[in-house]
C-alpha cells in the first residue's frame, strides 16, 4: 500500500488517490486549486478523519502558493478565506478543524519573515501533519497490536485503513502492527453501507497488502459474532469527546452493542488529533446528515423510488462505557474514562 | 396494493409479480412449466416465506395440469418429483415444506378419484393456501395492531408485507391494519443488504398504499433508536422453532439485540405455516448461505474486488427471549416459550 498515498504533495500540486473510484478504477488527481480539495473532501473522493485533515492542510498550502508576495494584507486574507471554506466542509471529523488550526499557527508564527519564506513554513507544516500523521499511526498500530490475540478474526468497519490516513491505517494499523509481529490474523469487514468504504476501500488496501479479508453485509455482523467468527472488533474515530465517547461511521455505535452482548472487545484507534477536549461528551459532537441520494442509489443505480423519504446520518455515537479500550499513538486507555484520556491531552 | 398480488392463479398459469424487477419495473410473469417456479424460488422472483410456500403449491399444479388423466402411476410420480424439487428450492422458510406437504396430502386424500377430480382437488387446496393466507394476515394484523400505540414509528426489516405473503402482510399488516382503525402510524424500514427488498419492495408497497415510510441504511437503526425515533420494531419470520426462537432475513437479530439494549418491543409477526413443531430451538434451523455475489455486486454494479472472500448466510436466528411477542393467527403470545406456543398449534 505504501505506493497508495491517499494524500501528498508533488511539485507545487496535491496528489489525491480518488477513493470514489476505488476498487474498480485507480486514479490519482493533481490539484492546483484549493477550491478543487474542497470539493474533494466533501463528494468524498479523500475521505477518512486523518486524510480529511491532511488534505485541508496541504488546501491551505495551495491557496497561497501562487500568491503575490509583495502584499501581506491580501496574503492573510486569502489565508484565512481558504480555512474558513475548508472548515466548512464536514461538520464531524476533529482532525480538519485540528488540521487548519495547525495551519493557522503556521501562517502566524512566520508572519514577520518575508511571505516565501511563510509560504514555505506553511508547506512544511502540512508535510509535517502528514508525515507525523504515518506516525502516530504507526505507534497507535504498535501499542495497539498488544490487544490482538496472537491467532484471531478481527472485525472492522467502514475504512480505518492507510487510505483514511497518511498510511498504515488506525484500526488497520493495529492489523498491519499485529501481522508484523508475526500474529496471524483474519479480517472481517463490514461493506458500510451507505457509502461502501468496507467493501471497496479496506477490501482493496487488505487485499493489496494480501492480508486475509472476508466482506460480509452490515446485517451480518451479529450472526457471525454469535456463530463465533470474531474476535475483537477494531475500528477508527472522526471524533472523540473528553469522557471518551466515540463519533465514527454510521453503525458503529451498533456493532459496539452487538459486541458487548457477545462479549467481545470493543477497541477504537485514533490519534490525538482526533480528541476534542472542548466537547464533555458525545453528545456535544455535531453529527453530519448527508443526501438520501446516496441511500436510494449506488453508483448510477436507483435501488429505491427515487422519490423516498431517507434519513442518512452520516456518523454516530458509540458511548465510552461500551468499549474496551481507546488506542492513541500515547498507548492504551482500557475502559476510557475522561481521567485516563485527559493525561494524554496534558 | 390489492391488484399487486405477488402469487395468483390465471387460467392454467401462475402469475408472478418479479420482485427482483422492483421498483424500477412492475412486471407480471405468466408461468405454465413448474421448472421456472422453482427457478424464480431460487432467484428471488417470488420471495418471503408465506409467498414462497403458495407459489410452490401452485407450482406442484402446474407439474400435473397438462398431465395424462389415464396414467395414475405417471401421475403419482410426477406429482412426488415436482414437490421433492420444489421443496429443494430453499432450506430456511417452514412454509415452503408446509404448503408442499399440504398438497401432497389433498393428492392422497383424492387419489382414488378420477385424475380430472385429483386435479381440480389440487388446484383448489392452493387456491386455499393462498386465500388462507390472506385471511391469516388479515387477523394477524387485527390481534398485532393492538400493540402499537395510537402514534407510533415502527421499524421493520426487509420485507414482511403484502408482496412476502398471499396478501396484507405479517409484520405491514400489523401496521396496516392499526392504520386502518385510524391509529398513526410512521414506517422506518432497513433497506436490508443484500438484496434491499427494504429499500426495493418495503418501500414500494408502503408508498402505493400512501402508508408514511422512511428508508434507512440498516447501520442507522441503532442510531435511529437511540435518537428516540423507533417506537417498537416489527417484523416477519421465516421459520419459529418450538421454543419460540425466529429464523428470519439476516440482520434481524442484531435488530433484536439493538431493541433490548433501547427498551423498545421487538414483535415477530407469522402465520402458524411459519411454525416449525418438529425443532426444539433456533440451533435446528437450517440457514442458507447464498452466493457471495449477492454481496460483491448489486444488480450489474461491482461494489467489491471480484476476488474478495464473502460470507452471506440469507438469514440469523433470534432466540425467544429477545422477543417482546409473537403474533399469529391465533392471537398474541407475550414473552413467547414453548408452552404458549403450542398452545397454538394442538
Amino acid at each position: 500500500m505504501d505506493d497508495l498515498q491517499a494524500v501528498s504533495w508533488l511539485d507545487g500540486k496535491v496528489r489525491l488517490l480518488d477513493q470514489t473510484k476505488l476498487p474498480e478504477e485507480l486514479i490519482l488527481l493533481e490539484i492546483s486549486d484549493y477550491r478543487h480539495i474542497i470539493t474533494s473532501i466533501n463528494n468524498l473522493t479523500v475521505r477518512g478523519a486523518p486524510a480529511i485533515g491532511i488534505a485541508a492542510a496541504f488546501g491551505v498550502v495551495l491557496a497561497i502558493w501562487g500568491a503575490d508576495e509583495s502584499d501581506r494584507a491580501d496574503f492573510l486574507r486569502n489565508v484565512n478565506k481558504a480555512i474558513d471554506e475548508l472548515k466548512a466542509t464536514r461538520p464531524t471529523a476533529k482532525n480538519l478543524f485540528w488540521a487548519l488550526e495547525k495551519m493557522r499557527t503556521a501562517m502566524s508564527k512566520n508572519l514577520n519573515r518575508p511571505l516565501r519564506q511563510v509560504k514555505e513554513a506553511m508547506l512544511n507544516e502540512a508535510k509535517a501533519i502528514l508525515q507525523d500523521d504515518i506516525e502516530r499511526c504507526r505507534k497507535i498500530g504498535d501499542f495497539g497490536q498488544e490487544l490482538l490475540p496472537f491467532r484471531c478474526t478481527v472485525l472492522t468497519h467502514c475504512n480505518a485503513g492507510a487510505l483514511a490516513t497518511g498510511g498504515h491505517g488506525t484500526a488497520l494499523g493495529i492489523v498491519r502492527s499485529a501481522i508484523d509481529k508475526g500474529k496471524k490474523i483474519k479480517v472481517f469487514v463490514d461493506e458500510t453501507r451507505p457509502l461502501l468504504q468496507g467493501a471497496r476501500l479496506t477490501t482493496f488496501e487488505l487485499t493489496e497488502d494480501d492480508i486475509d479479508v472476508t466482506l460480509i453485509t452490515d446485517n451480518t455482523a451479529a450472526y457471525a459474532m454469535k456463530k463465533g467468527l470474531i474476535d475483537v472488533v477494531v475500528v477508527g474515530a472522526d471524533r472523540i469527546a473528553r469522557n471518551g465517547d466515540v463519533a465514527n461511521k454510521i453503525g458503529t455505535y451498533g456493532l459496539s452493542i452487538l459486541a458487548k452482548e457477545h462479549k467481545i472487545p470493543f477497541i477504537v484507534a485514533a490519534p490525538l488529533s482526533t480528541f476534542d477536549p472542548d466537547l464533555a461528551s458525545g453528545a456535544d459532537i455535531p453529527i453530519e446528515e448527508r443526501d438520501g441520494d446516496e441511500v436510494r442509489r449506488i453508483g448510477s443505480l436507483q435501488i429505491a423510488p427515487e422519490e423516498v423519504a431517507v434519513y442518512n446520518p452520516a456518523f454516530d455515537i458509540t458511548p465510552h462505557n461500551f468499549i474496551s479500550a481507546i488506542v492513541s499513538e500515547k498507548g492504551i486507555a482500557r475502559f476510557p474514562t475522561e481521567e485516563k484520556l485527559s493525561e494524554w491531552l496534558k
